[in-house]
């Protein structure tokens, strides 16, 4: 029988030499532990003596504490009537509100973003808002849409409209899926499995985050028939991790696909996530994807989030950067990944046409997602909308080589659609899937995509078009945007670089 | 005689199982009505015993109830003194205000506006306002206009000046006419009548909305000798009900011409207006030119509104629809529509030159209106001015085979002298006639009309034009649209649909 | 010797029947004026029975008094004593002001506005600061000049800087000079000869504005030896007054031209003068070049204003605009002007390449200056930047044939320099000379020169440039502003009005 | 031993009679001297009979005052337990601050600026805040960084990460340095100094102003080993004076290169600056690198500042131009310079592709700087960016011929990375550093380095780029901007300006 402790009793072991904390109502001695904790001993310092479980749940899925630490480490329980009542701020602190309005009453992706961000901490808004440096290609990802007109026609019969199509020969009922995003739990306890539960119903393709706060088996475990995951990979530095994981995944075939994240080799700086970092937003995580106590990842919804300016010396930048390999090539990565997996790859974070003709040279690559990290990774980067148009422009070709994938900046069914003209066969949504979790966990999420699929179905009604395949440039006017695409004659530097490298690539073939 | 009932006697009959409620001083029980109620049962279960009167009023016209009840279910009278009192609060609400401005110090249609948003309830407001999604059609189609630059000549005789013109061979005193709005009496109790008287008295077109708060026999009862109305038809599904209806208007001369609506088969999602649902502004209503209890229209000033997002099943969104036929085709909808009636033809909601230059080239086709719905229906869809740019750039010979009349964000003057220099051949104002009424009843809409032929007339002659035939290209400067034209040949998909629409329907002439 | 009136017995006599007022400490009967006061009686009678000496003297030259009424009109005088006493409310009437700061520290011409706005009495302000509709003209003329760059220069000696010129063979110090705005004692009692005794400080040309406060001879009487004046001509209905306005002008050799103003034949719609009505800012006025009293002009800084909205009858409406003649043509106006003047002659109001074109072919015309009357005529009519690239791209010999002036919109001495580099012989400043007569009477008008003047010069010297005709495109980036210019291939209706012109003009010479 | 006198005897002598200072403790008698004050009496007036130390001491380098004044001035000491408190008043003066933030919470530029100005006096801020008139190119500078859009490429291995590259063969460790900018001690009083060991500790090289407030020897004497410094040169209208600091510079080996100053040889019309002249911040000073007291410069960060708005008569403004020479050409100026020096020469202010061809083609120029004072000459002139694509579209070999160096507007990494993208081989940062200081002293001038650098990086790694050599043009995406840059044919005057001087160069070749 475990002996039990008072708060007070807890509360003097709050330093370097002795280091207990509270979890789940038991009481930890940590001390041991501190200088191999994956994101250093001073964030355990900060809560040490305390009832650490608010900040240390919704980040560190299942079966983190035991694997980190000996059972002998357990000294015992808190009597809960010692313990000092909290207080959780929300975000948007305004004494008036009572409540969050019912869900149907959110009408738009906005909407949702307002009554998420009453509901969340702090330290998650910051988290899922952030973006790079000035919000620029955030911003852009959305405004870039709002510059395309559509072409609404008259006199079509649009009794019927359906959604639906395929996504690497699998069926899906609307052509947005839900793009990998970390930690949900830091939203809401359904977490991403409550965000499965949300795609079953919608018929939407769900791809799990690398740094999921649940685990890749229990986000799986409540499927529906025929329910189409991707599994998000981060290549590790140490090899030997990440096939580990590509064969944990290969034994849960809910998992259709993988998709490869090449958009953040390093973390961009998001300085909202930064300036939160004194309310624990910074908090490195233990991953539910990470094996063993000594990897580490970061809270970046995709990446691995960083202490932006390092110090001259490079020490802790560099600490932090362990774990996330920085040195994928084409010529190394997808061979590797090629010998550990016979799951489809998709290639995500691509920006340039560049990019998107070696990718559809690879015959090991089926899709690639043309994404910025939604705005955090480099700022300036140029949204999808762009990057459609340069292949558009520069070899189109490519669409009818791989699926491509674009994501950032949906708000509309409007945007869904201008996508999909341009040649998109699908629409990620991170943000706003985060968001409705925020807002009213799996049913939050369910209305995101109940108004993302109403609104597409308008529009493409409007457009007197009936399915998705029907869509094209002649629905659309992007004059204002076109006026903006990167130009290939401005590059006075001889053969660009990507000639140079499709050579190289058809040489092989 | 009639029974009388104390209000607190009705007050109790306020569920399904015993619904009555107030119209107009007589007490009626709606029970067996609730199922066939084409909203649904639940918007009368709102007003549930009590005096409803103020909600019912402006959106059904005369001789709904007793269509739909048989005379057993009138109960009895009310006792006025046992009711409650009732307060109305306007859009805008400042107890400051001292009540409206003398229409005179109303000086534009801004004016007009902002004087209406402070006399209309704010169902009715809302109502008016709204426009699909972000509003960005709405806006744009006034920027559009600002975008143009006019250009004024010198030493021209401008003693005369004349804005009269031809609509479909009838004399007109202004370019300028009366767009379809629904349910005007929801702003004034003058309603589509006091419009029309309005319209009399400065020699203007009035097309009639198919949705009027009034029947079509009332608005046109006192028109003027030689006074000009056009008939607005949304297609029923029930065809029989169109045909009837049509049948119905041929009896009435002043009816000159039929408008077939096509911007709207299905409803645009318009947030003000949902929103605003709670104080019954999505009240379905009883058209005043639906034949029978089973037909169904909402309050959309031109087209069905409906709950934007229809549950996942479809159901109540499915019977919202219901009455206005979404199966509409260039094949089928004029052969039919020429059997049912012998005035011509006008097409409304041209969004592109391919529909233009199609309904161009089928000769029942007398006219079209280049229109967005007003922004009501899809978000982002072009504004007039680019279609009629599209026009001119693509297949300029539709203006010579048939009128082309444009709405939406018409403001000034200058706005209507610009339309005219494109190629335009009238103009329409919806919402302001609209807030007219709503400023100041019939009166308020002449002062819109009489600013809007007064800034029209000083802008003729700052160009130096003394009737609005000589108006040109040569006025304008269109620079900064014209970047933002469609621009075919990014048109990779092939010959544009219009082409293969155009060589069929070369074929058939 | 004239009897002594309490002002409680005046104030009595303030109806139709008896109407009194109070002028400059005299008071008289002018009950039988009523009917032929050109602004109509109304606006008499807001002021009967009171002392009107505040709201008559601005706006009407000395004489007026004597010309219009017998001398028996002149009861007596009243007793100061018995005066209310009266209050002025500034435009910006902030109880921290105390008073205005000294001249010195005003740095900018924004400086001055600021300053003359908390001078002025609201209705002056209004009146001066009003444009047409939405001011998006007024806005245009001066961001037109931010839209371009200007291209310094290094390693140029400009030891020596020189902003001397001549204007139609007479040397000036500066190429900037007050344009014609009427009415400048409402802003100061300095009036016209104030800034005329600015202007001689510096060197600068003064065009009086038709509609003067003062006499012309009074505006000339104390001319510094050399001093330049232009007279500004409205051609006048009756053309006999106009052809005695040239004969009184005749005789005053300071006057070395004619500039016919051409841009406002009717009035455009100023609504902030429009609402400021009711504190007399519409006061019909009588202006000092008005012959007779049945003339009628009003407090347009250069045209008539007028009620906006003419009563659908178009009684008051014709009755205000009568006066400026609204039938003035190439083909008789300038025949009949060159009977009358032996002055070059100046056309103000160019907008249009064809019209420069038209004008330069005029052996007659000296001058034009490409004005849109400070955005006080047509909005959204293009700024004389436009004008001036106009007739660079279709027709720049115009730059050779006639001297090209233009006004509106200048702020900076960069603005200066710029319609120099563009072809620009001078430039003029309305609003700003009234502006500074507000903030500080001649003095602050003279600081208005200044500081013109010495931002012309710092931006010559930054440029390179030593003297004013050495600038030109090379010293500029017009490519913001380029494509937004009106292009002739747009114009699809045929060869355009100004070749039609031409080559009539062409046949007569 | 000397005298020591009560504040109340000193606050006596406050007038042209007899005027007394109390400077760094010591009581002057600087009567005698007022006539011959650079600036003028009135500035040391206004400090008559007080402690005159904290305004005198951060805009005179040492030795002024025994340089300026016989040792018999110097009265004696003063008893400070006499002198009255003193307070200092902040630009940002929020009661509710509590202290400057630590500096690792400032996480960028724009962090740094607001922290300077809530630590920086009323006047130092204005100082450096300032820019010409509207200060459009100001924003100019910034925004035109923020259109261009940049290019990350995937699947580069970027382990690695190098910022070093060689400014005129010295190798430095980033391609960042600080730009020219005056009067560091208004700052923080570790000056030009603090910046130069900020400096040695990134490897950066450092600009030294012409108008330190430390002397030349001060600021390098804390060098690091192989530490470079340029020295900015404005030519004195003496000659001898800038030969003579020629010679001073030569002796101190490490100054490597001389930075000669060409944007502003008149100053721009800075109104913050202006505005703030009652409190101080035009104080005429006494730089560093005068020899004698006859010399004037006054508080520009890089040129002399004077009183915008001469006189008409040009008396004062002329006065206040002394010392700096209006009259460099190409022709005089350089072979002058090389007779006095052995160092490399930059120049620096080009703004036009014109003047950097002629730069270009002079064998003793090794490098330019493209700059436009950082908005503080001309405003409207073209950002550094323009003028990059300018060379790149008429003369691209001038990238060739000398290194291109550009400063002004630089505030992200990112704003670095396009810079040389476009062929820049160093951006300056003049204000950055300055309010760095501000900031935090040289611990602030190293925080902004340390962001930048470390934004630097993560945009060169997520480009998929080593080291700097590597940027280009394929990287970046400049379509917004080329739209905008100067184009040629528009020159509508002949063979341009550089044609003819590239010609008489030729010829002198």
């Amino acid at each position: 029988m475990s002996k039990v402790f008072d708060y007070e009793e807890v509360a003097k072991h709050n330093t370097a030499e002795s280091c207990w904390v509270i979890l789940y109502g038991s009481v930890w001695d940590v001390t041991s532990f501190l200088p191999s904790h994956p994101g250093g001993s001073k964030i355990i310092l900060q809560l040490a003596g305390t009832d650490a479980t608010e900040e240390y749940d919704p980040i560190h899925p299942p079966g983190t504490l035991e694997e980190s630490l000996p059972s002998s480490a357990k000294l015992g329980t808190i009597d809960p009537d010692t313990l000092p009542k909290t207080e959780t701020a929300p975000a948007d602190d305004d004494p008036t509100d009572t409540g969050p309005p019912p869900l149907e009453d959110l009408l738009n992706l906005d909407d949702i973003e307002e009554a998420a961000t009453k509901q969340l901490s702090r330290k998650a808004w910051a988290y899922y808002f952030s973006a790079s440096d000035d919000l620029a290609t955030k911003s852009h990802n959305n405004t870039a849409y709002r510059q395309i007109l559509l072409r609404p026609r008259i006199f079509r019969d649009c009794t019927h409209c359906s959604t639906a199509t395929t996504l690497l020969g699998h069926s899906v009922n609307i052509p947005i899926y839900v793009a990998p995003a970390a930690m949900a739990r830091l939203a809401h306890p359904d977490g991403e499995a409550g965000i499965a539960a949300a795609c079953a119903r919608f018929g939407a393709v769900q791809v799990v985050s690398n740094n999921a706060s649940q685990t890749p088996e229990q986000i799986v475990a409540g499927a529906a028939e025929g329910q189409v995951f991707g599994w998000q990979l981060y290549v590790q530095t140490e090899r030997a991790k990440s096939e580990a994981m590509l064969a944990r995944i290969a034994k849960l075939p809910a998992y259709k696909f993988l998709v490869l994240t090449l958009d953040a080799p390093v973390p961009g700086k998001r300085e909202h996530d930064e300036r939160s970092k004194n309310i624990g937003a910074n908090l490195p995580i233990r991953s539910s994807v990470q094996e063993g106590s000594a990897s580490t990842t970061s809270p970046d919804p995709e990446a691995a989030s960083a202490k932006e300016i390092p110090a001259p010396t490079g020490g802790v930048g560099k600490a932090l950067f362990a774990g996330t390999a920085p040195d994928l090539t084409w010529a190394t990565t997808l061979p590797w990944l090629e010998k550990h997996t016979t799951l489809p790859i998709v290639l995500k974070g691509i920006q340039t046409h560049e990019d998107a003709y070696i990718a559809s040279r690879h015959p090991q690559v089926k899709a690639i997602v043309l994404s910025n990290h939604g705005g955090r990774a480099m700022d300036t980067a140029p949204p999808a909308v762009h990057t459609l148009l340069e292949i558009r422009k520069y070899c189109p070709d490519v669409f009818e080589r791989v699926e491509v994938w674009v994501d950032g900046g949906i708000k509309r069914g409007t945007d869904v659609v201008k996508a999909l003209c341009l040649g998109a066969k699908a629409v990620g949504v991170g943000r706003a899937a985060l968001f409705g979790l925020g807002a009213g966990g799996q049913q939050g999420v369910e209305r995101v995509l109940e108004i993302l699929k109403a609104e597409t179905e308008t529009a493409m009604r409007l457009l007197g078009v009936e399915r998705v395949e029907e869509l094209g440039l002649q629905h659309i006017n992007t004059r204002r945007v076109e006026q903006e695409i990167y130009d290939g004659p401005a590059n006075l530097e001889g053969p660009s670089l990507w000639e140079k490298a499709s050579t190289a690539i058809k040489a092989k073939l």
